[in-house]
């Protein structure tokens, strides 16, 4: 039988850097050659990074991207690389080339383009036409797929498959939201058992703005056996060797009339001295999948870690009230980026209680962070006399509130601009879709480490990372008491919104299922509660627009994948 | 000779207000009803307004938006609507319908979905696909078409052209940006003239959050010629008698390959009693074009009371710094909603020249607005104090500086909070683009109104205001003095940036061009200044991102049209 051996390249790329994109490929191309690999596979768009979003419409960045490639090209050897790059014709494609002994042999067009959620390739790129060609590599035939083309159950894996492909690789910048692997290993698995082909699918990882791409890279056989998996949140070069069955061809029954494919065409990649392929050293890996909380966490961090170290930042600053959301995004930080590199500032108002700031001083010796503390009164009492003419004498009100967090805003950018210290913020999700946050406030920061994460399940990650170090890195103290923004005399979050157990449902099928109010009525929601919760979220539009980004964990977080007007009068 | 007698109906609809749209529209139909039209032309989309953007993932909203067309279509009489509207069927369609005698007697739904600059149509609709079917009114052959259609030589107006149609409606939401109207104006003529039919251009009016539509529809002869012109920046309702020649059929040749068309079938309207159609009672309007600056302008100001009023805001505030921004941007706000809508703060701090707050007081007499005094010195000296063990002894640089903008910031918000004001940034394009601002300092607010006009332009406008009020609104003093952040001693913006003259040109080639940095240096310019401009604008971008939506008035504002990644290492 014959056996082609794989490499899955799962590596950490940068958007825009097309030079330390191509040595983090030819890094991981030295280890597939040592392993003696015939064939590494990278993602999707490996050259430019992923997504490289509107750098596509500079023509100038699409050519130095070309000469990335033919650099890359040059320097390959005697194992193939098949490496995502943006292809040049009539037109812009997203495209994989196969590279083989200095030069590229062949490319590969994505025909399927997603454009919809958090994609807008039909922004940039015309998909690729005609049948597939393969590639013999070490005498097998390869087909070449990139991403979603995956997901279309006639498409080219099917097609390539259909024409005499006996393994066919994937390259992907698939991002993560929670359950996705699960989703991804099924697709596969079936699309490997329908074409009757093995099937490679590496995956990007790490984090690029709003994005992070989980890794994970899969090998299936002909069957649909999983028969690797890289770990999750980690680059890795994932070595198999994959017995290729002889060819059993499927007659492709094409949905759109096509004939079925007879034998496309094959490159033939040179062919290599025995001696390159060194015995198989080891059974292939089958990397376990994180728990379910387990896996948000490490998103969360790895997003965290990559937005601040690919901005060329190494330190960060956020302020600690002793509320849970703070003590989550200090406890990842410090995962992320190490506790010499997180620094907390407790800034007590007046209304502040002794035991909220003994709880941050707390989280600080837990997670043996420096927290500095800084009462922000001289400033709140000099404010509120300056605007005494406006304020008048009356009772305090969100005026005054707002007023003290925008003053602890001024006090972590000052420490940010004075200190080079990136601003983490620590609002959640449910208080993002509900504006229950101060605009230059609380959201006040360069990345907002998790606002794609509803209250309940803050509760339910600090409870488990808890678990996990075996000791209460965030106080049990902290997790119990009645959540407060205390800006005002004995204030608690439920005195202005339902609590959040009743509250994130409601969101989740408002902004994540784009159900209608009359829906959500006529899906047994209370008709006072959703009327409440439609309004405010609705009203709550301009502030997220304003919001730094952070890591997107759901299906449809705010963000890229939910894009709606400020101006919207639609009750519905 | 046929006449047919049309209406083009500029309407300022708001996105998501299904029945106040069915009701802004039918208000104008009454019109065209009541003189004598046989034809009533709405914009793209008038149902839901445009862009209604990710409501259209809502089935439920969707499915209103049709309920609201037959309400429309139940209400109406002798006189057709063609009316833009989202249809349902094996996808979602951009469609326009045509209605009369109180149903809906046929649909177009659009071929070509433009997906590129502020457009994502290929997020949400599918294209049409066949021949289109045209309408028979009062006896003449009636194409229809939306937008984008029209800018393809051989498609649907064309094609209705030589299946028979003697006239074309083309119904639009096409976003202001200067220079536009000329370019539309040419194509259409072209169109009209090539395709040897009249065409009926209705554009939408009005601001939708960074998008202002300019209106200033449009009326062709089968020669091409210019027969009505609508005004821009208002609504109205334009009535033509269209003097339709006896059908002289072009052969289309079509580069596609596809056959000539050669008949294509009709729906007959009912015919309409000859009382119903007065004698034509004027020539038809053809509104003169602004002069470049004053359209500019107006845009502006559409924008700004758009966003204010369809925002449920009415009265707004900014501050008032004697400088050359916040001085147009009052005179903006004045223009846009009265001068007892605008309030304006002075903010002197320990830098401040008497000068400056003279100059922003004279502002505040010409314009006839309340300027108020609030100097910030009182929180800026508790700030230095409580930040003194950071800040320590040394000489005040960027922070101290950003410190004094960002309370400035927290003073306009608190006046916003107290009295329900929306607050207007008064940042320019050239300081967007190389982040000379204070993230949550001067970039706090709603609406930024002058976000897109070059600092050069923004002395222009001031001019050109001044000209047209035929006295000085913006005092010449403050236009002739060295710009000034005065956020330290004798600071002038030259200090840290090119002036505004040298800057300008490279910014609009980097920014609105898409050039390289190596481009850039190859036409010319600097390659130190480029380095420069190239690096502060990318550095910029994460500021960018939490600064608030103004009015695109360039062919590629920050915002929608220019969605670059912000961890980006890209150099070029």
């Amino acid at each position: 039988m014959d056996v082609l051996r794989v490499a899955a390249c799962q590596v950490n790329t940068v958007v825009g850097d097309l030079g330390g994109n191509v040595e983090r490929v030819l890094d991981a191309l030295r280890q597939a050659e040592e392993a003696g690999c015939d064939l590494a596979v990278f993602p999707e768009l490996a050259i430019t990074g992923y997504p490289p979003e509107d750098l596509l419409l500079k023509p100038g960045f699409v050519a130095d991207n070309r000469q990335a490639l033919d650099i890359l090209a040059a320097r390959t050897g005697s194992c193939a690389a098949a490496v995502g790059f943006v292809d040049v014709g009539q037109d812009l494609y997203n495209a994989a080339a196969v590279c083989v002994g200095g030069a590229v042999v062949g490319t590969y067009r994505k025909r399927h383009l997603p454009n919809y959620s958090v994609f807008d390739e039909a922004r940039y790129f015309q998909p690729g036409t005609g049948e597939p060609q393969l590639f013999r590599v070490a005498g097998v035939a390869v087909g070449v797929s990139i991403c979603e083309d995956a997901w279309n159950p006639a498409g080219p894996i099917a097609r390539a498959a259909a024409g005499g492909a006996r393994v066919v690789v994937n390259l992907n910048a698939s991002p993560y939201h929670a359950g996705r692997l699960a989703e991804r290993e099924r697709m596969l698995a079936t699309r490997a058992l329908d074409a009757g082909c093995a099937l490679v699918y590496v995956n990007q990882v790490g984090g690029q703005d709003e994005l992070v791409f989980d890794g994970a890279s899969l090998v299936f056989g002909d069957g649909g056996e999983l028969i690797a998996r890289a770990p999750q949140f980690a680059e890795h070069v994932l070595v198999v060797d994959i017995e290729v069955p002889p060819p059993f061809r499927k007659r492709l029954l094409d949905p759109r009339g096509r004939p079925p494919v007879e034998c496309l065409p094959a490159v033939e990649l040179p062919e290599r001295p025995a001696s390159k392929r060194p015995p198989v050293a080891h059974r292939p890996l089958v990397a376990p999948v994180l728990a379910p909380l387990e896996e948000i966490y490490a998103a969360l961090a790895m997003g965290t870690q990559d937005y601040v170290t690919k901005n060329g930042f190494s330190e960060v600053v956020l302020g600690v009230s002793g509320g849970v959301d703070s003590s989550l995004v200090a406890t990842i930080a410090v995962d992320a980026l190490g506790a010499d590199r997180v620094h907390g500032v407790a800034m007590p108002s007046r209304f502040s209680s002794e035991s909220s700031l003994q709880d941050a001083l707390q989280l600080g010796r837990n997670l043996g962070i420096d927290v500095r503390t800084i009462p922000i009164e001289p400033a709140h009492a000099s404010m509120l006399e300056m605007l005494a003419p406006v304020l008048g004498g009356r009772e305090a009100n969100l005026t005054e509130e707002n007023l003290q967090s925008r003053l602890r805003g001024v006090v972590l950018m000052a420490l940010s601009n004075e200190l080079g210290w990136l601003v983490l913020t620590t609002g959640n999700k449910s208080e993002a879709a509900v504006g229950f946050s101060t605009l230059y406030g609380d959201t006040a920061g360069a990345f907002a480490v998790i606002k794609d994460v509803p209250k309940g399940l803050v509760y339910d990650l600090c409870r488990d990372r808890n678990r996990r170090a075996g000791r209460e890195l965030i106080s049990e103290a902290v997790l119990t008491k009645a959540p407060s923004a205390e800006l005002r005399p004995e204030q608690r979050d439920d005195q202005s919104l339902p609590p959040y157990e009743v509250l994130d449902p409601v969101l989740a099928a408002y902004v994540e299922q784009d159900r209608t109010r009359a829906e959500l009525e006529a899906s047994g929601f209370d008709p006072s509660l959703t009327a409440l919760v439609v309004s405010l979220v609705d009203k709550a539009e301009f502030k997220r627009r304003q919001t730094p980004p952070g890591v997107r964990v759901s299906e449809k977080a705010f963000g890229k994948d939910r894009r709606v007007p400020i101006t919207n009068r639609y009750q519905g």
